[in-house]
């Protein structure tokens, strides 16, 4: 029976989890009533729009055609049933079309018993450090044996990204140590953000550093390239080396630091909300300033991000009543960050990736004797995109896994 | 005379304008008084945290060091005075530290005569287009030829930088047309942002396409890779070969657009800065959503960037009430978007470079005759930071000729 159900106007897999018992429409909306009790409404626009035919959708790209306005009059509803597979099938008027749709796609995308469609697609948490907390961390040896899109790779691969989509972080153990394989490495996950600082930039103590990253200078808890209107949402560090003493790595979710501001000291946060500051990474050869609140919410008040460097910023240029609050605010922030209980606190094992939300979590290093031995990660950076679009195919195959054992 | 002033903490030139002539201060403020009659005032904490020496910046790398909450206390004035160099001099209690600070720096930074640090580096102007209109085009030939960082390189890229900033669009004229050099091109201006379609991407008819861009139909005006969080600042296509009958590509300022709108159908302009539309990008290995409005407003209201790609919008999920309003909106500007006095329309001529802001231009193209002969573009996109950085280093290299000719 399944094989008449019609396609769907994406590549997803649509698991059928109700059956369409009864319709009815009108000229404006199709009622469908499911088997389990569910009740849903579909505006005749809305579904003319998704159908997944010829008129709609280009079948070589499953990207859409049609241009509403095009149509000859605003479409309505002629008629509405359930055919014989299950499918809904509508006839919109004035075009005469009879249009059908899968049962499971338009289960899933009742938005008429409103499921938030954004919500994120693993539960966000935020945490404390302390003494004696580690980041998740994972065995990923053999990553890169695994065939690319594989059920080996993904077994390696879900649960780092649920790790990041929750919690901003995660350590991997026991990946290749050669130089440049964290190219190879991420490209598991996405393409790579390349900067100023290049496709993959180099932590190591280097002659003429041009950022103090460079150096083997204490680094306190700071975002990357805040000075960049969308500053990279994820950024992975990979040990090759580490044989120093010092240069601890250390991770705070700035998130949790945020919302501890907000409870102890509300003034100061809402100032650091407000606040414009310039972050600025003025060079030999490149000039980059933004201008930014260091912490930013969204239109309900939650945390959007933090921008927070303080060896990348800029003179402050704001109203000069706002100048003595503005720094009151940074040195209450400025003391929390050292705060012990925020941080994680761990060393780089070489072979170790830590992969991290930049636009969530702070990240610091102390400082370490440059003589004392050899301390190298590989850095680059990447678009939280490409970690959810990568998630969405870990959900989609375990969807089309659970649809082939049905 | 000059050889005495102390340095700035950034690489940039800072010629003087005004001398200062007297100075006043009390334990938190200093009082500056130029030869033309200005007065600045400067808080001691901003003054202690921008200053130029050894305790404040790392003089490699030219970033802070300094961590403001770990001085002995908030920093205050003790006393204030020019040198003879024609330098502040400020000595700061509790750390009994005397700093000086260039005045040429310190008149560019003076926060209290209030003008807008935000100000964009070129006045920003919308455009209509209509027929004969075409986009500003300049020569630019041999600009692989010269040095980067040249004059010469220069004389070329700022007018390009100057369209780009002001209109959101350039089109330049006689590049090299072989496949690839784009990114030698790009790489004069920035780091390209590569994504899941590549670093270059061809735009051509192509076998079993993943995008309608990829194919020999019209595309309607739309924005690229809506379906990201941050969608690319910037575009770059680059024509190697244009011989088809069709295919005129077609640009309109989404910005004036949007202002038409607003002027037009006010409700129908807020409907769609607040309806949150899916953008969805769906294929067999990757499966990028976002939503978003498809006009986005800053604080103050003003257009911020719009998202606009018909082929590229997923299935609508948002309150019920909200459908028909918001495909009544979606309507309007669609048939908006077909009126001829918003779009330029030209031809690509081989060695054409069109470099645009995605986040606020639409483009388009007309469908061409696949048997007709050749179309090939390659495009990639970049970051406006980018842009911004390598004008903010022309306007640099600018005042140092000035400054080395006075």
């Amino acid at each position: 029976m399944s094989a008449d159900l019609p396609l769907t106007p994406d590549y997803d897999a649509w698991p059928i989890h109700a059956d369409i018992i009864a319709v009815e429409s009108d000229p404006q909306l199709v009622t469908v009533r499911w088997n389990d009790g569910r009740q849903s409404r579909y505006h005749g626009i809305w579904l003319r729009e998704n159908a997944a035919d010829d008129s709609t959708i280009n079948p070589a790209t499953r990207e859409r055609i049609l241009d509403l306005s095009t149509l000859p009059a605003w479409p309505t509803i002629a008629d509405a049933e359930v055919d014989e597979a299950g499918a809904l099938c509508v006839t919109f008027a004035p075009e005469q079309r009879r249009l059908r749709f899968h049962p499971g796609w338009l289960r899933a995308h009742d938005y008429d018993n409103g499921e938030d469609p954004e919500a994120p697609l693993v539960p966000v948490t935020t945490w404390q450090g302390g003494e004696d907390k580690v980041p998740d961390s994972l065995e990923a040896a053999g990553l890169l044996d695994t065939e690319p899109g594989s059920e080996a790779e993904e077994a390696i691969l879900a649960p780092a990204l649920e790790s990041v989509l929750a919690k901003g972080l995660v350590r991997l153990h026991h990946l290749p140590t050669e130089p440049g394989s964290l190219k190879a490495i991420a490209r598991r996950i996405g393409p790579v953000r390349p900067t100023n600082f290049g496709l993959l930039f180099d932590v190591k103590a280097k002659p003429d550093p041009d950022s103090n990253a460079y150096t083997s200078i204490a680094l306190p808890p700071h975002t990357d390239l805040p000075t960049r209107e969308y500053h990279p949402g994820l950024q992975m560090l990979h040990c090759l080396e580490n044989s120093v003493e010092g240069g601890q790595a250390v991770m705070l979710d700035g998130f949790a630091v945020a919302e501890a501001l907000r409870e102890r000291d509300p003034e100061a946060f809402v100032t650091l909300t407000r606040v414009r500051w310039c972050f600025a990474n003025t060079a030999r050869t490149t000039d980059y300033v933004w201008y930014s609140p260091m912490i930013r919410l969204d239109e309900r008040g939650e945390l959007l991000e933090v921008r927070i460097a303080d060896f990348l910023r800029g003179p402050l240029q704001t109203d000069f009543e706002e100048v003595e609050p503005a720094y009151r605010a940074l040195m209450t922030l400025q003391a929390m960050l050292r705060e012990p209980e925020f941080a994680l606190r761990f060393t780089y094992a070489p072979g170790d990736l830590v992969i991290f939300d930049n636009r969530r979590l702070l990240h610091a290093r102390d400082a370490f004797e440059g003589d004392s031995g050899h301390r190298w990660l590989q850095g680059c950076y990447m678009e939280r995109d490409e970690i959810r679009s990568r998630y969405r195919l870990v959900q989609r195959s375990r969807r089309q896994r659970r649809l082939t054992r049905e």
